[in-house]
């Protein structure tokens, strides 16, 4: 773990580390945030997925979380979106290769020697941060656009693991929508089967199940209508007994504004979740 | 006035806009949040100045300083450093030239036709604000680093239009430090005599009187020592039994996660300012 960046903020840290990850074969920067409390005792650890192009840096700087962290006693762990660097695959578009992962584990070439990040975000990040910091087992699930959906993802396959999800704009619906279908058909390849584990509302059609899942979603997002398909996903939910708080909001859109907006409101969501029964 | 971008936040909206500015004779991006409250009735403004290298978007994106302008029902005005475009002269250095206007009048080749951000904040900037928003007449000023200095000398040389200033690690004694002689130098001459209009220690020895200051330094702030010169500052206002409240805060540097971390606090103090007496 080399250290990047350190810097105070509402009386904690926020950390920006680089390691070496094994699943993705790279190096990885991390964006990590110590309230003041981890001085006295472990903290549960809140991690934030990004969505398409965003490194570390953009949740670290325009979220306006660390305040919230520090008043609800949680750590925040903010990776990047993706494998990085000059012998990792690419492509000339924002939305596949460096900077769009997806979060999921790819089985296709050329992306399958890296593009891993679903076993990274699940295995080995928690093991790093758990082992490196004041962090407790507990943890749960946040991010914003591809990193709603991968979050859920994350959340609707391993409920045993997450104590509660949230989304920012997700992309519920990505077998269904442009984003979805170019990531997809790259990273998994044409036989749309395989689509289903990432995709959440197949994953809640198969029976997946979640009990804590918050959405907030912009009504003036430019994403929305095309990108996103929250309806399908409501429904999916409707009709298999699952009862998510989505939330729509009028005149907000798909950017950080949106997020800083409610960041507030998820941390409170999240940390309920991960101090109950305490 | 263009629109450039408009963004809902915290109930509220971030606008972006460009307008031609007489008094600088080229462009200017100016961002304003307008909090909820102005829907029903006009608002105080609180101007915000920052530092060198920045625009109108570091404080916009990063400051996090949105919810406490919704909170306590100020507009937030953040213009840019700057003159800025290809007619603006400029220097091959981020602390002189566009980026690096210093908020002084300039008298010098080659920039005195368009470096005039002293006379653009007192007296443009307010006029388009009150003119085309729910703005009141009532202002404050704040700002950082460089815009702390600017902040500091608007409201010691206007402590009629200002009702408060405020500042995150301001450039203190610019006439004793690099960045401060290197710019006064070239904006105004070599007779340091004309430096005094814009250096804070010197307006307070020569009777500058502002009874509302706030002043936050990190004391990790890498330009602390050699750059911002707070305790000559300090040692001005105890000779000329001035008491700005200046506070050090351990462990933070110079950057927006600083601001951040105290915006909230010097937005409370400057709308306890704004609304006296109401």
């Amino acid at each position: 773990m080399q250290l990047i960046e350190k810097r105070a903020c509402f009386g904690g840290w926020q950390y920006v580390y680089k390691h070496y990850a094994r699943t993705l074969g790279c190096e990885m920067n991390i964006g990590i945030y110590l309230p003041p409390l981890v001085e006295k005792q472990k903290l549960p650890v809140l991690y934030w997925l990004s969505g398409l192009t965003c490194t570390e840096q953009n949740f670290i700087t325009k979220a306006g979380a660390q305040r919230y962290a520090a008043e609800h006693n949680v750590i925040l762990v903010a990776p990047d979106t993706s494998p990085r660097g000059e012998g990792v695959a690419d492509a000339d578009s924002y939305d596949l290769g460096q900077g769009a992962g997806f979060y999921l584990n790819a089985t296709q070439e050329p992306w399958r020697a890296n593009y891993k990040m679903y076993d990274y975000i699940l295995h080995e990040l928690p093991l790093l941060i758990e082992g490196h910091f004041p962090a407790t087992a507990q943890k749960s699930v946040f991010g914003h656009s591809m990193g709603g959906l991968g979050a859920l993802v994350l959340a609707l396959r391993n409920p045993e693991v997450y104590r509660s999800v949230s989304a920012f704009a997700p992309i519920l619906s990505p077998s269904r929508a442009e984003w979805g279908q170019k990531a997809f058909s790259a990273y998994l390849g044409a036989d749309q089967h395989s689509w289903r584990d990432y995709d959440p509302t197949e994953l809640v059609l198969a029976g997946g199940k979640v009990e804590n899942i918050l959405i907030d979603q912009g009504l003036d997002d430019e994403f929305y209508r095309q990108q996103l398909c929250t309806e399908n996903f409501a429904q999916a939910c409707k009709r298999m007994a699952l009862n998510p708080k989505i939330r729509y909001h009028e005149n907000y859109d798909h950017s950080y504004y949106f997020v800083a907006s409610f960041i507030g409101e998820h941390i409170g969501f999240h940390a309920d979740k991960l101090y109950a029964g305490k």
